[in-house]
């Protein structure tokens, strides 16, 4: 079917080669227009501006945050403006809740449908269609857009009219993986100082309770200390958290675990660490426990 | 080869058992005389005390906690006194590191050898030679008694010659259990606050990143709000809370994921839910968000 | 001195009255045109709109929350469009450091001044000319409304020229008075599960160590358990724990004091208890520790 | 009247200085006799060994922990062996309720009677009769007692029968000042990094709401960044902090502000601080909030 990518960074330009592996004819558009040259080559379509794009009908935007999501959909010229009635508005970056409410709120005063599908996964798993993806929004336009979500993986899962709920599970899975992140920390810092050799605990850990691809990932990541490859960096994963703990105020939901995830970030970045990977948490809780680190 | 099993509730119990399957001749001991009676049908010869079992020379004591194991160890008849001169006291309960150091130095003092070897599962694991064992200590002793552990289970992690690693290794275990348990509470008491079926969440979750048998079971108790089956109390829990936070003060090591647990299992004590499971700890912070609880 | 006092809730009111009483020349503005109408009879000009009591030439806001702020500067004959060129807008309200330091960005492109000077004290403070005040902003303009601020209290902080070092200051007072609520409240349920009685424990507290009016006012607060006659409602200490999150973030710095108290707070709204006044943490810590609550 | 001072480091030895100046007939002893001996020229009365104190018939302890105070009471030719029956013994370290309970109930066996007095006040407090005293214990005995606590200082709290309610109290106070010195640390790294002057912030801050001594002392610590004076040492600050934990575990009462301080301490700790001044919890915030420290 007809699709539109906007926003072709790592993961936008992985689904858009996915998109078209799987024979959707898709137009691409980014802000910086190089980004969407290089997808000519596996077939995509450039628009030449949002509202070129927006003639697909069908828009996938996947962008770094909520002012960049505002700023396509709002702007002089953007997707509220330029996508036909009854188009559809497929919003798969992480996102707040209330902005996720918001565009929903929007999209339907134009007479346009307004979709959340966040995906979990790393670049090579958006650009390999082995995303999972969360989907909410009214249940006839989810229906519509099923083939664009199961060529992007093959986990798929449908949540109900309410848009927003899809970001919640966004949130609570990212929360989840930082949870991971802090608890491997906290208990790798302990092994060291009581002399356990961290490497032989973590593949303890994981061939047995914890047999799990995030905690074997981020396991390596905190025992080889190793953070300058920054797959996802903390500055991010702070952003994540800050929208999780959005969430958590606007649901008055209290969760004294992502607080403590929260002030650990905090620390990272104040001792220079914004740009590493979020496994740096792991450094943090060794630097606390008066260890030294590489 | 000759082991005594000391402490038949329903850990050690099973543990004789896989033990006697694997064609050890066990002795079997317990203060109250009843537990030990059973497994004669099982092929084990009952001892009639400590002492007596001790002539087995090799004596796993598997039993509630740090002034149960300091009773059968140092009290008139105890291991200490009857265990011969090289003879062995592998440990296998969930204790704390200064006590595992404290009879590691006595059981030298006297010429015999300690090791500790805590044990991951529960009672049906145990019964069923699926236990996973950690195990540290003198060398030798650690290859003498391999045939044991690997009557245990499939799964063994040889640790150095300081025994009270081992119990490290078993606190920090426990304490990313107790991660998973508070962090998927929160999660879903966020999500359920925001419409999201916490089951639909929980199936999507153990599906995708976090497919493991630690976040299916706890997951599921909490989803159901399920915790009068107590297969692990919040009391058990919150003294291997307690015994991590030792540790990680023997060590100097702060963590604050620990002390929120701590905090949680305490307001879960207070609220009465004491002989519940520990997943309660969902219970809570359902409360905690307002949120009506069965 | 002429000065045009925006915002008339209880706080705003009380500081028209004491600028009166020092005979400033006062005109008065508020959106509910009642509240503005009550201060004639103390000597208040009542100005038509925001328009007609800009022309005083120096305006004092005190309201809510930024977002009313924001509308008040920034909206159709607001303050940035009809304060005169060389004008002074004093921002008394409690709000974010980043708004604070855009208001003073806009303020000088009009070639108007931005002076942030946020007050300590609850309204009859205000009304009786006790307040405690911190200033930031250009020093010639703070010079200039010295005058207005020595109306309102004995106490004047002038800090430097970044008029959002004042907001700070008042966040982090508003910070340390949160955390001396959440300390009692603890202390208090321990004290009481301990048979101790609370309001003797206090009033040892008080006439010691802890001599000093915020613990003495918190802490009878918390001991009656007398939570309805909302001095200070829980939801506005959440929003300004939130106001000094943002600030901790904005800085880099890790408050967990402050999460802790986030935690505790959103607690008392999930359970109910918005409206209350904030030292209905104490009962939240006591409902926490298994105390029966009035 | 005749008292026995037992434990004469400096709080210990100030106090039987005060009671001598208020006309009492001192014993004092110490295991370091060297440390009573100095007391000679103050009137005192050295005793031999501790059953020749307790010939006094009053023996007040001031020793540095549980196993100190476990030490002089129920070792052979201790307290609990040598005090007569009816004897008085009033304990003022600061030690764990659990303890206070246990030696209340071992006195009571042997027929004396325990009083529990903690008391506030550093050295030179004690030195000078400037001491608060927190009593609880048998009426009876307590009034008997009432001259000594009386020459001690002249705040006293009286409780009821429950000798380990004072303890309590005694907890609680320290846990509220180890609440003063996180919440200023946390305010001084946002203040720092705002570009406020910290020591004009703490002036501001202790001439309005938080007018207490306990402010000023250590927000004048944390300003200087001086913790080398060790008035406390944080790893006696963390005892205190196990202690109320401790008794929070026995009373099951969440306080997370407690497990907090622990974290926090547990960090300074494990970065070298132990011997300094509780206060270095100030630069543990400077430093997490990537500040340079002295």
């Amino acid at each position: 079917m007809d699709v539109a990518v906007i926003g072709l960074g790592q993961m936008g330009a992985g689904m858009a080669k996915s998109l078209l592996r799987a024979g959707h004819h898709v137009t691409v558009y980014n802000r910086t227009a190089a980004r969407a040259k290089v997808l000519e080559g596996f077939g995509a379509v450039v628009g030449s501006n949002l509202a070129d794009a927006c003639k697909a009908g069908v828009v996938l935007t996947m962008v770094a945050d909520d002012p960049a999501l505002e700023s396509v959909v709002a702007s002089p010229g953007g997707i509220l403006e330029s996508l036909p009635k009854g188009g559809v508005h497929i919003s798969s970056s992480t996102i707040s809740v209330a902005l996720s409410d918001r565009l929903a709120a929007e999209h339907a005063r134009q007479g346009q449908i307004y979709i959340s599908a966040p995906v979990f996964g790393r670049p090579e798993a958006a650009e390999n269609a082995r995303l999972a993806v969360v989907a909410a929004g009214p249940s006839a336009a989810l229906e519509r857009c099923r083939a664009i979500f199961e060529s992007l993986g093959p986990k798929l899962l449908i949540l109900g009219e309410k848009a927003s709920q899809a970001n919640v599970v966004k949130l609570a899975g990212n929360f989840l993986i930082s949870c991971v992140i802090e608890s491997l920390s906290e208990s790798f810092a302990l092994a060291r100082k009581a002399g356990v050799d961290a490497s032989v605990l973590l593949e303890f850990l994981t061939t047995t309770l914890f047999n799990a691809p995030v905690y074997k990932t981020y396991g390596g990541l905190i025992v080889k200390g190793d953070h300058d490859n920054a797959g996802f960096p903390a500055m991010l994963g702070f952003k994540d958290n800050r929208l999780v703990l959005q969430a958590a105020e606007g649901a008055a939901v209290p969760m004294p675990m992502a607080s403590t995830i929260r002030d650990r970030l905090l620390t990272a970045i104040a001792r220079g660490n914004a740009a590493k990977d979020w496994s740096v948490l792991g450094r943090i809780a060794a630097e606390d426990a008066g260890l030294t680190t590489g």
